[in-house]
């Protein structure tokens, strides 16, 4: 890989114009980007390019063939940026009723409040000026996140036989120091050495770097580069190294411009303790996997003992973030629902594999990544069969992850599988990919499928001394040679009395290739020097002392680790990107205001319906009750607005927290159903609403369908907005 | 209330006999006990009236009629224990088929080593030795407690249009501060002086009093009434009068047998800090009530600010206890499920009490309890109209928390209403309940009814300044007088230049009684001298600083804190109590052996259904894939049990876990299908099979309907055992 993405791969022409010298880049490792996103690539590329430009054209004497060139390039790279640009506008304004948001920022906004307004969230305890990081959900959006879950319960738990489980948060200290949590678990962080103010080292130098390049006009390219390169590199920066940066640029508190000290790991875990000692450790978990890996061995049990077999948990995880940022995409309590697939290592394969091959969705390889190119579409099949994906069990659940978030209405054109580039993966990890959903942030990741390999069960085994793996056993027996060792105690300990048990346990500790030399030796001589590290010393091991062997044995199974395959889901994340998803605004039938709604599907819709009296009097007040009782015998819920409003208001706030259809009774025989984002309404009589409504809201049939059975009602109510 | 409920209302006749003397009661609190179970009531009335006899007899001269007139109610009681023996008992047992577990410790193993070993539950971290107090739920109990949180969904927060919410379970200081759980949410603990080892004070003392009564067989009348005292009164001992207990017997650390410290509160809540700078300290919630109250204004607002409505939660909550005991019932994290219910405190009529009125149930009012009966089957709306309940919404949500649980599958003569009597009710609450289920520990608090007044919206106004109110707007204006006191800044200014804002604020902050002695003083003498707390010294105030009128208002609405009714379920106990309610055991066919049953109701049970080919052939395979594939269509839980073990075997394995149907497939046209408990079968052809399983386990029909529209299969299948 040449030194750094933006310069090699995008502008190999200019590379030398303005690449930082070597020696600004020693302090640097790895120059590959973490999690960049395609837009920031994209607006980079043609940034870098136009200096470029600037620079050649600066440059007494060169050639006009060149820089036309160069030139030629940056168009072209513009026109690249445009188009994603315009991707994006498509995708936040409206359904083309001529209403949209004129920018990313005022559509954020636009989103955020009426997510507010209508209490979809909460910053939580308010009242007492809030917590950063934690918030609640209110009525609409707590029952969104209950129907996401009763979704994901039913697509992934029922659908293949899950093994759910539900472990507690509090987590003794052992459990996540095997799992590596206590010791790597952590952020860089500087204090304000006079007020003990904290701040994430990373942010400071993002936030510097990006003022930079955004406000001083007078920065030469050199330092353009070297501001872009570090914040591509940003995430890849050691604590000396982020302490370098800081102290070169002169970083200081934000708050008070005092000195900071050094960055230095700050654990993202919540400490506590358990028990009234004080001398038990606990933290809030970070993760749910954690509790599935301790209970491997049962579960394995419980699964008849055969292999592959998957567990599930959903619950909450906690990150004690130094600074929460970006609502409620970072947040320091949050819900995690996690697969843990057990696998044979030896055999990936997938039964079902088949039901999601055909998929075509954007995937962006690794390759595709490194190239600078952008994510395409890519059909699942041939991405497994070539290679791209590693196998097939970690295919089928990218592609279970793709119809399980676009069934619940994220936008296909606004989600890609991304493959973790080599530095971002762990040393053990086979594969790894994230569904990342584009939303105003940027593309944020929201699921998590990695194939990690043995690893998590391996090192719970070390720790607790419980060997968690599975059998496979041979329907005849094998016949294999294996080494055996056998020290004779007796004679050892006549040798060496008291140091006997660790020479024995040295002796059998040796490897295949070491006895055979100890059992040449003693054959040729007689006697060998064995050196016991336990000891720390070297003793002479005669032919008596041992017997070393290579025999057969017939062995009737496969003892082994199994790998796992997990899908991690953030539902919070998933759920925000899902509100600006289904967020559209359309003019007031006056055009005097913009009306909000969210376009949940039915399955996602926090209410079902609405029902509506049109007009304050007993007659209609107790249809509409009549219907209330049919529709909860139904279990669908639903809320009655008798406000005294007009029947236009009553629509637009239920159309503000996305209720599919709203019931308006008019007579006291049939009444209208409309339908929230066609506006379309039809007539049915009482005794069938319940019904109509289930059909449509169970998924069974399409507003669509039903539209035909039904005599359409074309005049608006009074005041539909 | 007389010193001893146990003494002085069980046995009058000798109440003199075993009564402590008084001096060593005065260091004695509040003699009344507090959540004592009827049956060790019983027992204790038994065993005392028995000491009674034993020391009218030992009495020289004692007349023989006042001993007969002891023994007839000793023989009395004994009877009363007797049945309540049976009672239990009965419960306990099978179905009728012969079997039964025969003590209560053994019913509970049994159960216990059932949920066990299905991994109903799972000691969390046990690879590791495990924690105390934390246990997992495994995929059975898991499901189960999904089945249960949904059926509460549906009963409660869609049957009664409830505003649901999720808050998190870090919780920052503050607001704990205001609810008192950072003050008083303790329990009085000892420590072993030398090794540090902490133990609750009240179980050290309660182990020893058991002991000396169950093993010391020289003790003297006054030395037994006087540990069935202690015990009785056990829970309200302050800190002092528990360590001059533990003190005067000599109690010291079980383990090491060192001295132990003086008992000393230790608060229950899990600790931690919240964000990186140590200066914010936090807890996890020990409820999730909190969260609900904070949240008051903007849901009173969601409501459009009316009263009544109600909030809920479900999520989990923490208790860091001393020293977890009773397995599932005592754990430091457990799932919490509450609501509440806002209400005007004038009107607390309920619109759906009619619905719920005509129950009849176990309750056991304060004056029974007091009275030493035990709890009788009372209909609800007679409570309420004479009064033992105190309100109409109060009665609702018992009632309505009785149709729950009874519909979970808990068992209505094992369930009752206990309310609580004075000294265990907080004293702004205005009535409460709680709903106790008897299971092998006794009789189990698992959902509490508290009408808690105004107290928490008061305290939370009061910490956060934001007032916590409602408003009733009058249909016209209705005339107050009203205190007007307005300083005049000017000449307080003038007077007192820098300390006139202290005098402002203390003159509009007086109440109407110092303002009008005031008003009358100016008036006279034209000048007063009026203490100002905040400058801590008295300044003379004459006529022209300030104005005081009662003037005549206007008033369009009343401003009024609600009252909160709060039903709080502990999901954990409800589980564990339904296990037991639903376990029995019975011969299996060969009467070598006891099977376990659990009779879940479709409802809560883990898998509605299980599918078993007959034998291992492929077109049964095939046959038990299609019907697997239409239950899963239907949304119906379900396992394919493809083991090659006799299908009586494979029924006791479903049976263990509580699964209602078991298909078994004999041919390639029709089915059978087995229910659980009565172990009937019918033949139904494969087309029909997932309608007719998803009709029963609905609920839309019983067991009873389906069996009559199909033939039954009358030959058990080979094995059913």
């Amino acid at each position: 890989m040449p030194l750094s993405l933006l310069y090699s791969s995008l502008s190999p022409l200019h590379f030398d114009f303005f690449t930082p010298s070597p020696s600004r880049l020693e302090s640097l490792p790895s120059p590959l980007p973490m999690a960049v996103s395609e837009e920031s690539l994209r607006q980079s590329a043609v940034d870098a390019q136009a200096e470029a430009v600037r620079a050649l054209k600066a440059l007494p004497g060169a050639p006009q063939s060149e820089i036309d060139a160069v030139v030629e390039v940056l168009k072209a790279f513009k026109i690249e940026a445009g188009a994603a640009a315009r991707r994006l506008q498509a995708a936040l304004s409206s359904n083309g009723d001529g209403s949209s948001s004129s920018t990313r920022e005022a559509f954020h906004q636009a989103v955020v409040n009426t997510l507010e307004r209508r209490l979809f969230y909460i910053p939580s305890f308010k009242i007492y000026r809030g917590v950063a990081g934690l918030y609640d959900y209110g009525p609409p959006g707590c029952a969104v996140k209950s129907n996401v879950l009763s979704f994901w319960r039913q697509h992934f738990v029922l659908e293949e036989n899950m093994l759910e489980v539900d472990c507690p948060c509090v987590t003794p200290e052992i459990v996540l120091k095997a799992s590596g949590h206590v010791e790597k678990f952590t952020d860089l962080m500087v204090k304000d050495e006079k007020t003990g103010m904290c701040y994430r080292a990373d942010h400071l130098l993002k936030d510097f770097c990006k003022e930079k390049l955004e406000k001083d006009l007078s920065l030469s390219p050199e330092k353009v580069a070297e501001f872009r390169h570090v914040l591509t590199v940003l995430d890849d920066l050691s604590a000396e190294e982020l302490g370098a940066k800081l102290k070169e640029y002169g970083i200081t508190a934000p708050d008070t411009k005092n000195p900071l000290s050094d960055p230095y790991p700050f654990n993202l875990m919540f400490q506590t303790s358990i028990g009234p000692s004080g001398l038990s450790p606990g933290y809030m978990r970070p993760e749910t996997a954690q509790g599935i890996f301790v209970n491997f061995k049962d579960l394995y049990y419980y699964n008849g003992n055969k292999l592959p077999f998957a567990a599930a948990q959903i619950g909450q995880a906690f990150r004690n973030e130094i600074s929460p940022r970006q609502g409620l995409l970072r947040v320091r309590e949050f819900t995690l629902a996690e697969i843990e697939h057990f696998v044979d290592p030896n055999d990936k394969s997938h039964p079902k594999f088949v039901d999601v091959a055909n998929l075509e969705f954007l995937m962006f390889p690794r390759e595709e990544q490194l190239a600078g190119k952008s994510a395409q579409p890519i059909i699942l099949g041939e991405a497994v069969s070539k290679g791209i994906v590693n196998n097939e069990t970690l295919g089928y659940f990218i592609g279970r992850v793709y119809l399980f978030l676009t069934q619940l209405g994220i936008n296909k054109d606004r989600l890609r599988f991304r493959q973790h580039l080599p530095n971002e993966m762990a040393h053990y990890a086979a594969d790894c990919w994230d569904a990342e959903i584009e939303c105003s942030y940027g593309w944020i990741e929201c699921v998590g499928i990695a194939d990690r390999s043995a690893y998590d069960l391996r090192a719970h085994s070390e720790k607790s001394g419980v060997p968690l793996v599975a059998h496979e056993k041979f329907s005849e027996p094998r016949e294999v040679e294996k080494l055996v060792i056998v020290p004779s105690k007796k004679e050892l300990g006549l040798a060496f009395k008291g140091s006997q048990k660790m020479i024995t346990e040295a002796l059998e500790a040796m490897s295949e290739k070491e006895a055979l030399e100890m059992k040449a030796t003693l054959e040729s001589k007689g006697e060998i020097d064995f050196h016991v590290c336990t000891l720390g010393k070297t003793v002479p091991i005669s032919k008596k002392m041992v017997s070393i062997s290579m025999e057969k044995k017939k062995e009737h199974q496969r003892v082994f680790t199994p790998s796992v395959i997990e899908p991690s889901f953030g539902i919070g994340r998933i759920i925000y990107c899902l509100f600006e998803h289904s967020f559209y605004t359309r003019a007031s039938k006056a055009e005097d205001e913009q009306l909000n709604v969210f376009r949940f599907p039915p399955l996602v819709a926090p209410i079902k319906c609405t029902v509506f009296p049109l007009i304050k009097i007993q007659k209609f007040d107790d249809v509409a009750k009549t219907i209330a009782k049919s529709l909860t015998a139904a279990g669908i819920s639903h809320i009655i607005d008798i406000t005294g409003n007009s029947i236009g208001k009553r629509y637009a706030r239920t159309d503000e927290i996305g209720v599919p259809l709203a019931i308006t009774v008019d007579s006291t025989t049939s009444v209208t159903i409309r339908e929230r984002d066609s506006r379309q309404q039809i007539r049915v009589s009482i005794d069938e609403v319940a019904s109509v409504v289930k059909e449509v809201t169970d998924g069974r049939s399409t507003w669509g369908d039903v539209m035909w059975r039904y005599p359409t009602h074309s005049a608006l109510h009074a005041g539909e907005e």
